[in-house]
């Protein structure tokens, strides 16, 4: 499993590099040597000798409790990944590869044409590995179940279901309310300046530097290559102070996750994480339930202060609190609202639903994107930078990824109610920006648990009840009341 | 091959970044994962599939000139490989990967029993693999053929015993005049200001930086993903303007081979570089024919003065000519002349020799250094790191590499010498800035042969003669007279 583990992550590096450092001649070449990678990996974790390897430890009784559950867990994950051929994986890799590029150019052009075409060859493979996958119900749901483990579409279309009437009645509510000043935050924020405070920024935050470092890319990501190099990337608009600074930090939380997994297993389940949802979890209670917080301000900005002395000179924590937590309806998803968030993400599940059963196709993705806005959130498209080509998760061919952001942000408040009540006076330590004790909560119940429970288990050890949404409800509308007194 | 080719390519992509970007903590996965893929290029390289297509591809009539030239160099280098197992060349590379590590703690702290272990257990590898590969006369023949091929310990001992006493007399008559003064050249040079003088440097002697870049590194270095993706990498040091300046402009002559190889022959020999002191000769062509001419800084000391307005504002082209191209015994390599640089390279290839044949361990090391660069070029060693520790080479287990530095420099200067025959008014030419006519002719008569010719047969198309010492004698006398008058 070592050497595999090793295949993938060079395959990692290779995608690293072409998203930080890469000259862009190297690009040609670069998408050839990835799909190599992944086929030759896939092929070494789906070979016969991988099997009866498996099957051996299966009946093995002398093993751990924990070797018994790396070995079931890889058992699972060779039955689904054996179901792909090598050659299909090497296929989808080149395809995926030249679905990024060609995204970029479109998205650089605002040319939604340079992309429709790979975008539509991609999602017909991804229909394909559905087919090859297997599924109840829905085509989508073997697409789902990749990113979070027994996720189908009855149970999202319940959730989203459940969660839309209650955002969309806070919505109403704060949209009559005198909105808080933001004015402060569109200012000029130079680039160098915004890095030095990136980075400033997550070291407090407990990044290890020493196993990891922050870049500039096109689209900000997480990436390991192992617990003891965790690697973030972020951008910088210098018209837009807020666009990097959340990202940072949501980016830190997802790092810290992986830095705090236990590095013994590199190669292993036990040495993953346990689920994207879970892993959403983490970047949103850093970046939202603490970074967007009041205590969190009330110590951060006289360091914010340092790096913009102009920009922050009159601006008070509760003014600063305010603005940055202002909801409103809007084009990027990224840089939306915690209320409207969520929008988003159910506009881009129901498109991916439907262009996964064929029933959209990638050149009337435009046209259906911008109806939806209109629609869900109630406003204009102007461009399809800002509209359907503004995420990087299609041209990777992550159809089924979207919803973990909202599962995400639920287990993240869910969880963040249980450390707080763990820790006792958890806010009190975050003004006085002592966040240790909450990583260190962290660490202990979710992090060093690596893939031993599913999210809906790990949810249950860590905060005594299963996943409820009503913790999400019930923390938006107490920081919307504080926002809009 | 190609999937070969990635996976080697994969290999080197993760040395750059280790060497380049990577956090500390990486490094201890990171060793594992280049020998992972080292290991598999290697086993798939010499497996009986590739055995038997070559087979098959020997005795194919069908194939053109350059395939069949193709076909006949791969099974040159599958006899060659077959010769090592997979788990050899991953034990050998794991083993080098710790020693690289060491030696970095190692000159790191001067001191050289943090080096000692590994580097004695490196040897002892290396001279299993000369075992394993066989040679006639001695073991050291069965590396230098790695790095020149048919490259022999009775060749090298006789260039080298023909070299020594010319240089020596030249050396003599150098002493024994008025030195010029190097005076400016030891100045601050602040390392922003010297990165963007080496990146505009670079890029004025035309290297494509759409298919590469400049990075960092503590030992520079020039590294290829294919022939669109060629990088280079150099240090920098406050004090010393001299060593980034002439480092990047030899890492530039390495990297315009690699960008002047044939991209189509990806993964193939015909898309490699003759051999290591071709490589050489054009990396010293660039470096010190071109570079360290009075021409060149005729046309550039404007230049660099632009970027180091105070440093340079008194120097005039001869002056500065005069002390660039000073001989002076010296402790460093990479920092010597152009005269005295050969003593270094003949010192490195006796100790070597020793080494090999296991007549000297590593604990001996710093003894017989210091000896030799007391009886070679007459000065003491005050410390490891200006002495035994100075190069990365032995850690890379790279035994057999440093005669091909001064048969690149042989090589430079009789491929200089046939250009500008052939251009006519060259010095004129690199007067006025114009290097284009230089790289065209090198592109047509060097580089786009790929491995299509061996040095010798290299050397002797594109000059009219087999190699000649001669050569780079009379160019460095004519050199010395100038800069001695």
């Amino acid at each position: 499993m070592t050497a595999i583990a090793d295949l993938r992550y060079a395959s990692a590096m290779l995608q690293w590099d072409q998203e930080t450092y890469m000259p862009p001649n190297g690009a040609a070449r670069r998408g050839q040597q990835i799909a190599t990678l992944d086929e030759q990996a896939h092929a070494q974790f789906t070979s016969d000798e991988t099997k009866r390897l498996l099957e051996t430890l299966l009946t093995d009784n002398s093993l751990s409790a924990s070797q018994q559950k790396n070995v079931e867990l890889c058992w699972y994950d060779f039955n689904k990944a054996h179901k792909l051929s090598a050659a299909f994986v090497g296929k989808l890799s080149l395809c995926i590869n030249k679905s990024f590029h060609a995204w970029v150019a479109a998205k650089n052009a605002d040319d939604f044409a340079l992309f429709e075409k790979d975008l539509q060859a991609l999602i017909e493979l991804k229909q394909e590995e559905a087919q090859l996958k297997g599924y109840v119900a829905h085509p989508y749901n073997a697409l789902l179940n990749d990113y979070e483990r027994g996720s189908t579409v009855a149970q999202l279309d319940q959730l989203f279901g459940g969660l839309e009437p209650k955002l969309k009645a806070l919505l109403q509510t704060v949209q009559i309310q005198q909105q808080p000043s933001t004015q402060f935050l569109q200012q000029h924020f130079p680039k160098a300046a915004q890095m030095s405070w990136g980075n400033a920024l997550v070291e407090a935050l407990h990044y290890d530097t020493q196993s990891g470092r922050q870049d500039i890319s096109e689209h900000p990501f997480t990436i390991n290559f192992n617990a003891k190099d965790v690697r973030i990337t972020t951008r910088i608009d210098e018209a837009d102070f807020s666009n990097m600074t959340w990202s940072c930090i949501h980016e830190l939380g997802h790092a810290l996750y992986e830095q705090g997994l236990p590095d013994e297993e590199y190669g292993l389940p036990l040495g993953e994480a346990a689920s994207l949802s879970m892993h959403e979890s983490q970047s949103r209670l850093w970046e939202n339930c603490v970074g967007r917080s009041l205590e969190f301000w009330q110590h951060y900005l006289p360091m914010l202060r340092q790096h913009f002395p102009e920009q922050f000179k009159q601006v008070e924590p509760l003014d600063f609190y305010r603005a940055i937590n202002i909801v409103q309806p809007s084009l990027i998803r990224t840089e939306a609202d915690e209320l409207t968030y969520h929008f988003h993400v159910m506009i881009r599940y129901e498109l991916e639903k439907e262009l996964i059963s064929g029933s959209l196709k990638a050149k009337d993705l435009p046209a259906a994107w911008n109806a939806a806005y209109q629609q869900k959130l109630g406003i204009a498209v102007p461009n399809h930078r800002k509209g359907c080509l503004q995420d990087v998760h299609w041209s990777h061919g992550s159809f089924g990824y979207f919803p973990t952001y909202s599962l995400g942000s639920m287990y993240a408040a869910q969880i963040f109610q249980a450390a707080s009540k763990a820790i006792g006076d958890l806010p009190q330590k975050i003004a006085a920006g002592q966040t240790q004790p909450l990583l260190d909560w962290l660490r202990l119940n979710i992090h060093r648990h690596g893939r031993q429970y599913g999210s809906e288990e790990l949810c249950i050890l860590a905060t005594g009840q299963p996943l409820n949404p009503d913790s999400f409800i019930a923390y938006l509308t107490d920081k919307l009341t504080k926002v809009y007194n």
